[in-house]
């Protein structure tokens, strides 16, 4: 395109114009394809002001990274109130995680695709908000089996009922990596699958891991064969 | 290194050798910092006889992720057999899986990690072999749900229970994407976390998506609060 006309605007609503143009050049095309001089013409900006603001192509790509990855996660974290039953709480998570990756597919498509696809120090970037996520869940999870899964008062629990406890930290870890797994895989399909709504696709999570999670907190762990 | 005696031995066999090396070393420094040097040295042989018989560092490469990716999916294939009750071949699958990529933790990095971040076509051919390995399990889960999720004979089942028959193929592939990302996600997990064996991931997964999709066969579904 030919010169931009450049209208007087502070920086900072700039520099998001600019990174909406990158969020949706990125996401659509990848990081390698992607070209500062479409990002610059979507924004509506020269690309030596891209330069000016951003830096670089690398630190555009960075920029982006950590603006959607602070919003996911603050979606999540808004959704879910602390003070409402453990299902809820985790039906509420499910439902903002969903509904912002299917409102941002672009954004999403550059965390969990592109982010990871281009090596340091972008896989680390995602992998650090990747594992703050997680802790996240792994707090509701043993926050909740505190609350619900812990014996009765005045009942000392058996060994097998401490043993299946889920505050124990491990567990919480692995139950979390499994729905935080199970989350960004339903998320990439559900952006790719015509006719599936965000609540759709979080009352499938919800389906399969409620009814899991809910029985561990009873105390009803499902039994693996002997070895 | 000198020179590499390269005694008289055929082709197929070094072929596996040299993929036996590459596994290793792409496993543990990624695509760009893996040398065509190292993986000779560590195969015996020298560099020319690797390109000879692999032809560049993407064929290589690339011949890598569709031997590995083959044999996690034989060892998962194995493992389930169709005459099992549907939570034993779900625990077969699962522990099956766990234990190959514990096993094998360089090749689920190069299928899991360095395949993805390095574009295509090595991220089309995981892609590919995921989606294979999603559509088994959402076969399972419909045949699952086709032999214990149906109305006893001889009862129509009411619309509700019709509602969440799992057979129906859309339900079936969201439940898969779950429960593969969710593996996915525990794999990696398991194989950075110290003093977790297979056994304890796949109880792990089993615990929540068992009791979950075993309410679900039986009509017992997660109903999300009123929108």
């Amino acid at each position: 395109m030919g010169a931009v006309k450049t209208k007087r605007m502070p920086r900072a609503v700039r520099e998001q114009q600019m990174l909406d143009a990158a969020v949706r050049i990125f996401g659509q095309r990848g990081y390698m394809a992607a070209s500062m001089d479409d990002i610059a013409e979507l924004a509506g900006v020269s690309k030596p002001l891209v330069y000016l603001y951003l830096n670089s192509k690398e630190d555009l790509f960075s920029a982006v990274i950590r603006r959607e990855a602070a919003a996911l996660a603050a979606a999540v974290r808004a959704a879910v109130h602390p003070e409402r039953p453990a299902d809820r709480r985790l039906w509420d998570g499910l439902l903002a995680f969903f509904t912002h990756t299917a409102r941002h597919p672009d954004a999403w498509a550059v965390l969990h695709l592109h982010a990871r696809t281009h090596g340091e120090p972008f896989a680390a970037e995602v992998a650090a908000m990747r594992s703050e996520i997680v802790a996240f869940v792994a707090q509701l999870v043993a926050a909740t089996a505190r609350d619900e899964g812990a014996p009765c008062s005045g009942e000392a629990g058996s060994a097998d009922t401490r043993r299946v406890r889920l505050a124990e930290q491990e567990a919480a870890a692995g139950l979390a990596e499994a729905l935080v797994g199970a989350a960004e895989s339903l998320a990439a399909w559900a952006n790719t699958t015509d006719r599936v709504t965000a609540r759709q696709t979080a009352a499938t999570l919800m389906n399969v891991a409620w009814a899991g999670l809910g029985d561990l907190m009873a105390g009803r762990s499902w039994s693996p064969p002997a070895e």
